[in-house]
């Protein structure tokens, strides 16, 4: 028995999980460009869209931004969402952008494949996440994931291009989309070139949270 | 005192309101094209996203499809939108569209202003809903709803061009997405060319349906 294979992210009303693209070196980089008006409008955009995640006890433990923090709806479903997950997967541009902004003992603690066209040796950083550079496309990426996970599940942990992949390929059992009170204009959006001659949904949950979000759980069904 | 103005419409996950642009007279015209591949199309998307409502007593009575249905949250938010709309306003296309379509006895039982560069004298249909052609743009339609609604809301009901540009003049206060659980990949977005920078939400509630959809109502603010 294999176990479920997920995502969950956080999008904006009009269906974007990532504001206009700016370099990670840019963003994150030993020489940030703060005073850059793209920098700031994405910091703005990313702080509107993860305005719930922010204040929430695990993301802050887990981020190492300090202790304490909300309990409550959002908590719980970001500490599960974490415990359930045996392996994530994710794509180049995530990793990047991950590799300048992660503190040391990064926030996952299972093994990450990146699916990637670089050659690189295994990377393990301090307190269980070791990151895997998988250079023979999606399908290579998932069965080490899940050979990894047990009976845990694997998530496709981003960016967005990476999650519509799989989704595509039809290799995603069940999502979770938390559903901001925000509006983007531009940016990147999760369904774009999605299949939807092949993709049929199925409503799971619809939970609202105190903070504004819902949170909506679906789960994947070949039309 | 004068009342809210307001628009609801179902969208689906990935942010669309009507599916591929398909002429209203191969839809729903005296010689309609039903089999033609992107008529069969539109009419399966335009099923599934309004899979919630076709069954609820209200839009089967209003509809003239036939009596009784379901009663619940469906019924009672369709219901009660409809009860608060003292004057409702819409786009050329959706009037053209909703002339071939609607029973004899047009759904909104009020006045209803037709943005249009087409003069036409007001059309009256039995049941208490006259059409008026409104020439000299979106500000003026508004300013005539509401003198028509009183102390009642007026409703933008659609299509999505006419919403947007409502929305991005600043002149929506409240709105109401039924998110329905279908993916189109194609079709009409309701936030295609919002004004992120000036738009912002205030989220108001989020009520799940025992049908799959989540009915999200947001204040509309300006940054």
């Amino acid at each position: 028995m294999t176990g479920t294979v997920l995502f969950s992210v956080a999008m904006s009303l009009d269906g974007f999980v990532a504001p206009e693209a700016v370099p990670a070196e840019d963003l994150f980089g030993p020489a940030r460009k703060q005073d850059d008006p793209r920098v700031r409008l994405w910091m703005t955009r990313w702080s509107e869209l993860h305005q719930a995640a922010f204040p929430q006890r695990f993301f802050r433990e887990n981020l190492k931004l300090g202790t304490g923090g909300e309990e409550g709806l959002d908590n719980d479903l970001a500490q599960q969402t974490h415990a359930r997950t045996g392996a994530s997967i994710m794509g180049r541009r995530m990793f990047d952008a991950g590799e300048l902004s992660w503190p040391e003992e990064a926030p996952f603690h299972t093994p990450v494949f990146v699916v990637t066209h670089s050659e690189r040796e295994p990377w393990e950083r301090p307190g269980g996440t070791t990151f895997h550079f998988v250079n023979d496309g999606i399908e290579a990426a998932l069965d080490q994931a899940r050979a990894a996970a047990g009976d845990r599940d694997v998530r496709i942990a981003g960016g967005g291009t990476t999650i519509l992949e799989y989704l595509n390929a039809g290799l995603v059992d069940e999502f979770r989309i938390t559903l901001s009170p925000v509006l983007f204009g531009v940016g990147v959006r999760l369904f774009e070139g999605i299949d939807a001659d092949r993709i049929a949904l199925e409503p799971v949950s619809a939970q609202p949270s105190p903070n504004g979000v819902t949170h909506l759980t679906y789960a994947v069904r070949q039309r």
